[in-house]
């Protein structure tokens, strides 16, 4: 038995509660290890010394390196402490905070078993439930289709161009709202919208002006008509949050540039020195991008501007979440903040970081609700693209992404296959659409919400950006094998709606050349088998 | 070589800031794991692709079951991403997010290398610089001494009498003014008063009025008397926040009990039912005592009153800090609000936890600057009292201790032997006054502050409560034996003040039959070699 490798941590991915009286703990040994009678030994804290019960820990799932049991306790005291026992190779072990020892005395429990001292309900991590199955349709808006009224002289590009990363092609508001039959078809429930606010670029995250719709996309007016058509659809509608930084003509970075440490700004900034010096070099930017200067996110008057912002867009236009441009790398200490206004605002309003990697610094909680699951990305490309990992590979990758959070944000997060900063996943699997459709497929298997980039679904190809972001070409429609395509899209996205997709348990596992997903709650169980190019579901459709 | 042992968390005890350009990072292995040229890759995350930095990571200290290792990053760029590199049996091995390779593609780092992806003040663990070699002087107030001019119809016990749980023996607030030399002589640098405020009992646990000094310690006049003479001197001194339960005789309380749901304080406690049954077992309390009701502290109402209890303390009377009572049943969230309103009062005021068990979750800079470290007590025990381990096993406890937690949060740590809540550590070690000062030498060789629980300098016995609080018996001052042991304590308690125990680093590893604890700063180097009732000092005093 691999003691080395015992690891357990309360109050974390490995012990949460679901409510103030249930509790969901998971255990980790080395792979392979004959552990036998696993039971977790708890009670109230004060009464452990005298009385433990015991549960049953069964096997869960493994990853590359580990195996994981977990049990589901309901607690009569919010006031949990608890020892695990287990034997192995005829011998018995217990292990609490002290590690592994083979007796254990109760009457110390005070002293070192694991404990969540006391369930408070505003430490839970809180569901939001129109997350858990929402399928989102994100639009890149220069490129999808243009409607508006207005000025066009900025569009410097034919549709069907490929874009350059200077391309105005005019897509705007109006023209996704003219689509919602189309989208909705699709088995959309929500849309995530690219930045729109008032910006010099297409992309928009330099934006100038948080409170101003950018007129190349219609301005606030078409963006009103656009949230009252999905609302009406039940559609919901979440935009991006580009706090991390702004655009160079942002006034308040004009004036630090124009005054130096006489503007009231300066501290908006991160500047070293007394004002931008001519090489521009002593500022933080996002990336190594000049005209993105970083704000200062610690500053409270900063903190105090964005969340109002974010909260002007909840309250008077009735929007549905934000997804969160560059989340790691703004303080937490705002994010917390943020999180407190805006669900005292609208609860069921989400919060999804762009958050790359393990991010559980992010997800007691306390800061957001979900994040862009790029960790399952990168395991579905390793898989159905690059083909370095088999059937083994890939079920273990997706496990080893299931135990780094609580099932409660596992059931929140944000799945996706690519966006507008990636390469188009059809493209990465060789434009091979039998991969892309099992890709989806077993993307919509996972517990969360689904991220549709605009035009998958007419297998737009696309490499690294400007590339991933070219204009919908919806003439593909007339195309007999792309209405196929849109039409078997339409029917892996509705799945999403299945009870035991929407919220059933899951396990996932591999052999016979398969990777195997069970989704299971009371009235159905549905089970995929998919390799890289084939796939078949078992269960009954509801 | 045990791949499953192997352990790293970004934003963690394993991985933690110290300014804005400064990271440490540790990696466990297994114990004994033959680990070759371990090195850490870096870069800014926008850079690692291309270029990556090597940092040695040295071997640090080990516990029972693993070894750890660590570096201290000086970096050029606030967005750190890393991957470990090892060698182990001749094979080369990178450890990254996804696990153990055997190679590592850099060109992908931004889907799986660790990352620290934006290192922001706000979020950096703050250090409170009087904590890191703070000599806090435990009081019970009611078993002290008496000075206050007062009605003392309360008191019912005679001054030598073993306490009762209902003993009250008049010890209040000017009783300890009365002693500030002989505290201060003693090396003393702060006191630490069990509760304070109005309560009909005398560990006051149970708050009638927070807004009170109680008439038995002398009122508030007392209060602000000590508070002037200690801060004369140059003395802290913090209060003990009861914030997780009240008195039955509390008002709101007092309201619910009469009016049920009628109450405007009903949702200030956690009641099962429309009203407190005719049992009074439907509502939470502290432990089983309901006559302390449980504080319903995720009412923003509650909340936001028991803010403001705490900053009047500091507001209106100077005190320092708060030890925080019960703190772990206590939620997270009020917690967040209360650093937050007290550090924007006074960034130096200390919050201290009472929390037993692994308190990560509480220790991340939102929360507490500081926990009792009951960790440390529990191995002390365990070798000085209970011989259950050996120099090693103590050795490896301690490590753990260390190895659980920031360098930080260690550096203001509050290291205490005993308190009101256990046995008296003399009484642990059977009365052996050798044993004592080597426990409390050892402990002031450890990062953090001290804690001396009131009578420990003159050998007073005591087992669990109430046994733990008896009265000060100043006579014994006089006894010459008593008197060298006084001396020894001072000697040992001042020593916090040597510049490598004051803010050294730490090394701890046994052998020859000694625990050696080295303490090293830039101007001095101090080794303690300890077994149970011996030591020796090396290094020069300064």
């Amino acid at each position: 038995m691999n003691k080395h490798a015992i690891y357990h941590r309360p109050e974390s991915n490995f012990c949460f509660a679901i409510d103030e009286k249930t509790v969901v703990l998971r255990i980790r040994f080395a792979k392979g290890d004959k552990i036998e009678r696993l039971s977790v030994l708890y009670n109230s804290k004060y009464d452990i010394a005298k009385t433990q019960y015991r549960a049953k820990m069964p096997f869960i799932c493994c990853d590359g390196l580990h195996d994981y049991y977990s049990v589901t306790l309901k607690l009569s005291d919010p006031r949990l402490a608890y020892v695990f026992e287990f034997s192995s190779d005829g011998k018995k072990y217990y292990f609490c905070e002290a590690g592994v020892k083979e007796s254990y005395d109760f009457s110390l429990a005070y002293y070192d078993s694991f404990q969540y001292a006391y369930i408070n309900k505003n430490d839970i991590i809180q569901n939001v439930k129109w997350l858990n199955n929402a399928v989102f349709y994100q639009i890149f808006i220069d490129r999808f289709d243009k409607a508006s009224e207005k000025d066009e002289s900025y569009i410097n590009a034919s549709w069907g161009d490929l874009p350059t990363p200077k391309s105005f092609f005019g897509g705007d508001l109006d023209g996704i709202c003219k689509h919602l039959d189309y989208i909705q078809e699709l088995g959309v429930t929500a849309l995530y919208l690219n930045p729109i606010f008032k910006s010099l670029s297409n992309h928009k995250y330099d934006i100038i002006d948080y409170y101003e719709i950018d007129e190349m996309f219609g301005g606030k007016e078409a963006f009103k008509r656009l949230v009252k058509a999905c609302h009406e659809r039940g559609i919901k509608i979440i935009l991006d949050a580009v706090f991390n930084h702004v655009s160079e003509k942002f006034y308040p970075f004009d004036q630090v540039m124009a005054l130096g440490k006489q503007s009231e700004y300066f501290d908006w900034f991160v500047i070293d020195g007394d004002k931008i010096n001519a090489d521009r070099d002593n500022y933080d930017c996002f990336a190594a991008c000049k005209y993105m200067p970083k704000l200062n996110t610690n500053n409270p008057e900063v903190q105090s501007y964005l969340i109002d912002v974010a909260k002007h867009y909840i309250t008077e236009y009735g929007i549905d979440g934000w997804r969160l441009d560059v989340a790691d790398e703004v303080s937490h200490d705002f994010w917390r903040q943020m999180r407190r206004k805006i669900k005292a605002v609208n609860p069921d309003a989400v919060l999804i970081g762009e958050n790359w990697h393990n991010s559980e610094s992010f997800l007691q909680g306390d800061q957001f609700d979900s994040i862009m699951n790029y960790g399952v990305t990168k395991a579905f490309l390793d898989f159905f693209a690059r083909e370095i990992i088999d059937e083994k590979g890939f079920a273990e990758a997706l496990n080893a992404q299931l135990m780094r959070y609580t099932d409660t944000t596992n059931n929140m997060m944000f799945n996706l296959l690519d966006c507008h900063d990636t390469h188009r996943f059809y493209s990465e699997v060789g434009c091979d659409a039998r991969k892309l459709m099992c890709a989806l497929l077993t993307l919509v298997f996972l517990p969360g919400s689904i991220n549709l980039y605009y035009g998958t679904e007419i297998l737009t190809e696309g490499g690294y950006d400007p590339d991933s972001r070219r204009t919908f070409d919806f003439e593909k429609l007339n195309n007999s094998e792309i209405k196929g395509i849109k039409g078997e899209v339409a029917y892996i996205l509705k799945l999403k709606n299945q009870p035991a997709i929407a919220h059933g348990s899951i396990r996932i596992w591999s052999g016979d050349g398969y990777v195997t997903i069970e989704r299971k709650c009371e009235e159905q169980t549905l089970t995929l088998k998919i390799c890289s190019k084939n796939y078949t579901i078992e269960g009954e459709m509801l």
